[in-house]
């Protein structure tokens, strides 16, 4: 561990702003969760919802696996949900379902429902982000959902498969769509700043469905709200990471929203993204959440092979394609953890090496 | 309708050569179904493994897309899974979840299951494929899964998310892994052998799930079964269709399986893939299925769109990006096979001029 008398940058920090770091920083989605026994032993059956109005618990269960593994961030536990939920609108989120609103948003009206968020509603997160804050030896990771994929489950009622609904929307009444978006990216960015004042280092902005939409769909109907989010936390002073899972399709139009780093999933090319985007960009990602499944010593080798083409982004963040799945073993990502801390620099200078 | 006595070749069967056609041909995946009001008179609420044992239902089924919208193909009423569940291995398919397989696969020793599998299990679907093939009057696209789609339900044991399991065995032995597939590959091509025989004109591959997938997990793991399925269905002496979802990453490799026609999804850029592919290949596709939910007016203009976007494929059949979606009006449905049969070939051809 670095000594804290020396106050190095962070590595998570160093390579989100593409400056050379001690170690290339390492943290996985959903770090913080059912993968966990000391996690399952707090947790309890109750909704989610529950547990955030709990700051004290909420902040143990994101300590959790910066205790065991030694990542180099922590990620509030939370969910993007959770400014909605908090704010009593009529979002809820159901164990072994997910989000829910009932009923679903299919008129202009229906969006005078949001109003009732206010910043306030937010106390318990920003509690939690002040004892995390206090108490972690690393970065702090804020959070939000991306507009579209908030909106996806406002308009759903409830998780989807085809995103007919909100698809149907956003063709039948595309000013209603964008009113929705905008005060999607309002509340996004007011949940981003209670975070960053209480203490959150960086923002990742969690937009999983995203790769549902066609390349024009994304241009026209989400982006733009996209970009004001991303100018948004760069006026908070810290950096900010797009997530969003199967885009390649939206390579270019995401790497062009404003943010600091994209995070990618195992399906894109790492080194071809890195070649083509690391000069600009910092990078996060890839490997197959699923792989960690898989005897050690193979997760170990594509572990390896991340690292490897990672080389041509300066800026690299090791991490899943997305998030830890339940059954994941935690032995497993503590070699995995130990691996990029002890060989990733070496990996990286190697590949880079070979190809100059 | 095209005349019967000049017996022109049909509009689907000239594209998938890209031969010049009478007409831009249509046809819907999933086009017989719940969409469908006179589907849902005869169809009860069994397993479709029942009414596939009943060839003079399962034709009706099949030819009622045809007689409501004229489009240019039937597509055989069936399942991916229906040979392995005719054959009495152990797949069924439940109403509402989709196909299971208990005890999944786990182990060598488990394969010796398939094995039971015999192309005369497949009668009932000879029958069906001859009773259609009497009465319609455009060719039949008879199908099989892709072998790691079908892979991926064996190993699951039923629909899943992640495909965790499936990856994990993929990577811990991979030569079970890779005899798995070669085997589902014998049972897809005798499937499609037994098709053609009985008077399919064309076969389509459905690998939905391929888009998984990295591309050094398709490429180590897929591609060759696939390339196999292609030379077989050449040997056969039909056209050979691969359809797939998510699958923008693996474009390349998916161009080259040795396929005549590859039908993608909506996240694809139809005309960059025209434009890059055309020349070697006949592509079908790819209106998002949740846009037919749209006003009318504009799933038109949406399919113009796509209809332009195709031009520079001299080979193009429209059809959606995946399966009618349940809750599609038939009568937007229809408007779109007008609109493909009255403008698509103008379309296509003011496209191309505009660009030359």
């Amino acid at each position: 561990m670095a000594s804290p008398v020396h106050s190095p940058e962070p590595a998570l920090l160093a390579a989100l702003a593409r400056r050379p770091g001690h170690h290339v920083p390492v943290w996985f989605m959903r770090q913080a969760g059912r993968s966990l026994p000391e996690y399952r032993a707090v947790r309890g059956v109750e909704s989610i919802l529950t547990v955030l109005e709990d700051p004290e618990l909420a902040a143990t269960i994101t300590l959790q696996p910066v205790e065991r593994y030694h990542v180099d961030a922590a990620i509030l536990y939370s969910d993007i949900m959770a400014p909605l939920a908090a704010a009593g609108v009529g979002v809820d989120i159901v164990p072994g379902l997910g989000p829910t609103f009932d009923p679903p948003i299919r008129a202009r009206s229906d969006l005078a429902r949001l109003d009732r968020f206010h910043p306030e509603a937010l106390e318990a997160m920003a509690s939690t982000v002040r004892l995390v804050t206090a108490a972690s030896p690393v970065p702090l990771i804020g959070f939000a959902g991306g507009p579209f994929t908030v909106a996806s489950y406002l308009i759903e009622g409830r998780p989807s498969r085809d995103y007919s609904a909100t698809k149907r929307l956003m063709l039948a009444d595309a000013g209603l769509f964008a009113a929705l978006l905008e005060r999607l990216t309002d509340i996004a960015a007011a949940s981003i700043a209670v975070q960053v004042e209480a203490g959150a280092s960086a923002v990742q902005i969690f937009d999983s469905w995203a790769g549902a939409l066609s390349g024009p769909a994304f241009r026209d109907h989400v982006a733009r709200h996209l970009r004001r989010l991303a100018a948004v936390i760069g006026e908070l002073g810290v950096p900010s990471i797009y997530f969003s899972v199967g885009t390649a399709h939206l390579e270019a139009d995401i790497c062009e929203l404003g943010f600091d780093a994209v995070g990618i999933d195992w399906r894109v090319d790492l080194e071809g993204f890195a070649t083509r985007h690391g000069s600009r960009l910092a990078l996060q990602g890839n490997l197959d959440p699923a792989y960690v499944l898989a005897p050690v010593d193979v997760v170990l080798a594509e572990a390896r092979a991340v690292l490897t083409a990672s080389a041509p982004a300066p800026g690299y963040v090791f991490n899943l394609g997305h998030g830890v799945l339940p059954e994941s073993d935690p032995d497993v990502l503590a070699r995995v953890v130990d691996l990029v801390h002890d060989e990733g620099t070496r990996l990286r200078t190697n590949a880079l090496e070979a190809t100059s």
